[in-house]
C-alpha cells in the first residue's frame, strides 16, 4: 500500500545523463501523487566498477555507441541542448557529490535545486565541475553562497558524508542512475518513470 | 522519414524475458502504424559475453537480484504466470534459435508464431528446450510438423543460418534483447516500446 507520508527516494550520479533526465521530472511526478522526494547520492564508479565488476558504459563495445546516440535522442525529445558529448570522458563526480551532501546539511530546502543547477551546468553548460573552485562558475540557487559552497565541497566532512551516502545506496541495492524507490519497491532507469507513475497511482501490482 | 513499405526489425533471444515481453506486443504495435515485423535472432551469449566482455546479467551483483524482481513485476503487470524463475540458469538457446531459422526458410508465414510458441513453452510452461527432441513437447503453430521441426533444428544447415543471423545482428550493432530497429534507428529494451510507438507516429525527432 502507498503511504503518502513517505518520501520517494531518488538516487542519481552527476555524471549520468539518464539521472539528469529523471532529475528534471521527478519532483513533478511525485507531487502529482502527494509525495515529496528525498534526493540521494550514488556513484556509478563504485557500483558499476567496484561492486558489479563491469566496465564503464561508454567504454563497452556496441553499448557505448548506442548509448551516445540514445542520450542525444532523449535530450532532443526533451528539447534540451546538450553541450557535453555523451562520449566525452566524464568529469570526476566527487566534488559535485560532496557539494550536494554539504547542501543537504546546511541548506536542505535548496539541496535539490543545487543538484539540478550542477547538472544543468555540466550537461547544458558544458562546464567541468571536478574541483571545488570550479563551482564558482555555476548559477547557484538563491541562499547558497559560492564561497561557503566551495569550502563545503572541499571539506573532509563532506567527503565522509558522501562515502556514507554511497555505502547506504549499495546497502539499499542501488546500482544504476537513476534509481527510484517507492515504499521499498525499486525502479531502475529513466524509462521506468511511467511505471513509477502507475505504481504510485495504483499502489502496486 | 517513415517508409511504411519497410518492415520493423525485431531482434530477440529466446532466453531473454524482456525479449519475450516485447515479442508479445510488437506485432500489434507495428500493425497500428501499417508496418510488418521482421523477426530476427540474436544471442546474448555472444553479444554480452564475447563482444562486450560482460558477465551474464543474472550473475552480476545487485543488478541480478533487481532484474529477477523486475521480471516478475513485469510479468504480473502483463497478467502472465511465469513458471520459470528468472534466477534459474537459462537453457541453451541454440536449439530454439536454429528451429526458428529453419522455420524462416521453410514456413516463413509461421516463423513468428513458432518463436512465440517456443517462448510461451519456456517462460509459461517451464519447459527446457535445449535439445531438438524437446521441441516435441511444444504446442506448435498449425502447419509445422513436429518431426520436421526436430530434424530442422538438428541440421547443420540451421546451425549455419543461426551463425549468419547472429553475425548480422552484431554488424547491425545489436547487443541486447529486445532491440527494435525502425528505418535505421535503434531502440534497446522493452521499456522503449512507447518510444518506438512515438517514433513511428511522428517520423522521429
Amino acid at each position: 500500500m502507498n503511504d503518502t507520508r513517505l518520501p520517494i527516494r531518488f538516487y542519481f550520479d552527476f555524471i549520468s545523463p539518464y539521472g539528469y533526465f529523471a532529475a528534471l521530472r521527478i519532483e513533478e511526478l511525485a507531487a502529482r501523487h502527494g509525495r515529496t522526494v528525498q534526493w540521494s547520492s550514488m556513484l556509478l564508479g563504485v557500483s558499476v566498477m567496484k561492486v558489479m565488476g563491469l566496465k564503464p558504459l561508454m567504454d563497452t563495445p556496441l553499448k557505448g555507441s548506442y548509448t551516445g546516440r540514445d542520450v542525444l535522442r532523449h535530450a532532443r525529445r526533451l528539447g534540451l541542448g546538450f553541450r557535453r558529448a555523451p562520449e566525452a570522458p566524464p568529469m570526476n563526480p566527487l566534488t559535485c557529490g560532496r557539494a550536494f551532501q554539504w547542501a543537504l546539511r546546511h541548506h536542505p530546502a535548496q539541496a535539490a535545486a543545487l543538484a539540478l543547477a550542477l547538472m544543468d551546468a555540466y550537461w547544458l553548460g558544458g562546464l567541468d565541475l571536478s574541483t571545488p573552485e570550479s563551482l564558482r562558475a555555476v548559477a547557484l540557487p538563491e541562499g547558497i553562497d559560492p564561497g561557503e559552497l566551495v569550502a563545503g565541497a572541499a571539506s573532509a566532512e563532506a567527503a565522509g558524508w558522501l562515502r556514507e551516502a554511497v555505502d547506504a545506496s549499495l546497502q539499499a541495492g542501488v546500482f544504476g542512475s537513476p534509481t527510484i524507490v517507492v515504499d521499498g519497491e525499486m525502479f531502475w532507469g529513466v524509462d521506468r518513470l511511467e511505471e513509477v507513475d502507475r505504481w504510485l497511482a495504483t499502489g502496486g501490482w
